[in-house]
């Protein structure tokens, strides 16, 4: 299995303990380290742990400021433009979806807008604040150009995600957490790397054609918006990112769609738009989380078409994934993740370093 | 080609003597007569004309409310409630939405929500009222349940629309106007009268099996969400059908997902809970509809992947067809649906009917 088991205490302070020797703030380095974490813990390792070299390098060479904090450059009882003044993405988001809660417990909505952020982990991770307060989250980002447009063959739209998170009873709740490409590039990676073809309606080559090869998608292709191809509704998709945007880089003043800088090219400010919402069911009518709870139940409880694989709602995949990981009593990694993180860590003087004694059977 | 051109007066004051003529009160008549017909110029037939039996019949049997007014029930300067008093479905948007544009003129959003509402036609038409604010305008609607889930066999949404409109300059502007299922239902019964199949991935048979034939999907199946099957992500398509359903019959207290009426079967109140959302660019950053236009632009002046079929943004398709009726001159129809409509005219008692005598080549 080649798969370690690290306690999330230890990958939490490792990650804190890289940032801050990397030249972040430590309360920079904490509000990334509880995303990355998380990210973990929930299952989606593309947006955790994997991806600390990044910021490490965003901070090294000063593409990202070590210093500061999010300003309000504009506000309303109920609305916010916040400048993330390029700190690291996970302080902007923290700064405003807070904003967006205090906003909706004030006036049953907030809805808050940051330019000049960053990568800023799960969106989920935003949305769920607001589970906290028994209220609905929500978070959007654009990202850099990624996604062919219905009919095109060029990038335009990041994977611009959206987040929705509402509260049910006793701690359940609907969170739905989902890219606008039909999937994320690392899936379309995982099957490159192991030899793979991947499904119809994920990618396009260079010429805009549909294909099933994930070589040409990932070399001057691109992935597809959700629904695919035209004829099974990718038009949908394709609307759905571009939505995202007018949230976050149009209403923001920040850059947006394919005036974002390349993926994985860092020689310049990410400047990201996004965005984020509380809304209060209190200001509406009552009974919301029973009714949030029947929603849940009765989906879950649906006869599925398959024997032995059950109908899930959004959140569920992730719940199981967590309960997995209380279970381990830890988080598992494949051993070349922590090998590389390690290898990180060592360039920054960070010890002690992520353990590899605990080999997963 | 059996199609008949209507002058858009003839159609707007035929729908508006219908709807008096059943018992409607005449504004009544007339905000259904305006959407419907708007439903029509945007080339969304399944939503105008086509469906005025429907509104009738529900005047008729006084399953829809002949009179009253709907009411707020609760509001804070940024949120409201709305009791639609089970009045038409277009009397409840226009009152919603007129409230979250007045909110967003005050403190930069309105999020209003609806209960005890009825069908309201095309969702474009209440988030394009905010257009004319130079606001953004959201409008979403629970429906009777015709989708199934990933991985289930029974319908429990319906096919819940998204609407989004943004202005740009020159009274350009983004209108997303999308259900949350890969096709409308209208789309696969065309297909089924006309005996082909349709493309993989629009619709289940009755065990929840995706299939290509559509009378299997007519006679308890259902529609897919977008996305098609959990391979090509047909979750995120369930997850928005979803997320819809808190927007509107789980913030509003209506009916809800599966508690909604069968679909066609009117012989109880609908209850539908809906969501109108109004946000003002002012109260971001300024040059909104400069980065709009620009938005919409570098996706429009992309080389297309199959030469002739140019790229388009959200709302360009209904632009195209509006342009086509003012060439025109008017609104084309189906002899068949004119005829049939001018049958429910005659039982009314409504005089002058229709025209049949401008038959287009």
């Amino acid at each position: 299995m080649n798969r370690c088991l690290v306690l999330q205490s230890e990958v939490q302070s490792f990650i804190e303990k890289c940032m801050v020797a990397a030249g972040a703030k430590p309360s920079h380095a904490k509000s990334l380290a509880d995303v990355l974490v998380e990210g973990d813990c929930r299952g989606h390792y593309s947006h955790g742990l994997n991806r600390m070299d990044m910021y490490v390098k965003d901070i090294q060479t000063e593409i990202c400021s070590k210093d500061g904090e999010p300003i309000i450059e504009k506000e309303s009882v109920a609305t916010a433009l916040v400048n993330g003044e390029n700190v690291l993405g996970p302080v902007v988001g923290n700064f405003c979806m807070d904003l967006a809660i205090k906003k909706a417990k004030d006036v049953g909505i907030g809805w808050v807008v940051a330019k000049g952020s960053n990568h800023y982990g799960i969106a989920g991770y935003y949305a769920m604040q607001a589970l906290k307060q028994d209220m609905i989250g929500m978070s959007y980002t654009n990202t850099s150009p990624l996604v062919v447009p219905t009919r095109a063959r060029d990038c335009t739209l990041g994977t611009n995600p959206i987040s929705v998170a509402a509260p049910a009873n006793d701690g359940d709740s609907f969170v739905l957490d989902m890219a606008t490409s039909a999937v994320a590039l690392g899936k379309v990676e995982l099957h490159h790397r192991s030899g793979d073809t991947i499904p119809e309606g994920w990618g396009c080559d260079s010429h805009g054609k549909p294909s099933t090869d994930p070589a040409k998608v990932l070399s001057g292709g691109g992935l597809l918006p959700i629904g695919g191809c035209e004829a099974t509704g990718g038009y949908k998709g394709f609307g759905l990112g571009m939505m995202v945007e007018v949230f976050c880089g149009i209403l923001a003043g920040s850059h947006y769609s394919k005036h974002i800088r390349t993926w994985k090219v860092t020689d310049s400010v990410a400047n990201l738009g996004q965005c984020f919402v509380a809304i209060n069911p209190e200001n509406f009518a009552p009974g919301f989380k029973d009714r949030m709870s029947d929603l849940l139940t009765l989906h879950r409880d649906l006869e599925p078409a398959e024997p032995g694989t059950p109908v899930m709602v959004p959140g569920d995949p992730e719940r199981i994934n967590i309960k997995r990981c209380k279970e381990l009593g830890g988080l598992s990694y494949h051993i070349n993740v922590i090998n590389h993180m390690n290898k990180v860590a060592k360039t920054l003087g960070v010890t002690p370093e992520l353990p590899v004694n605990r080999l997963l059977a």
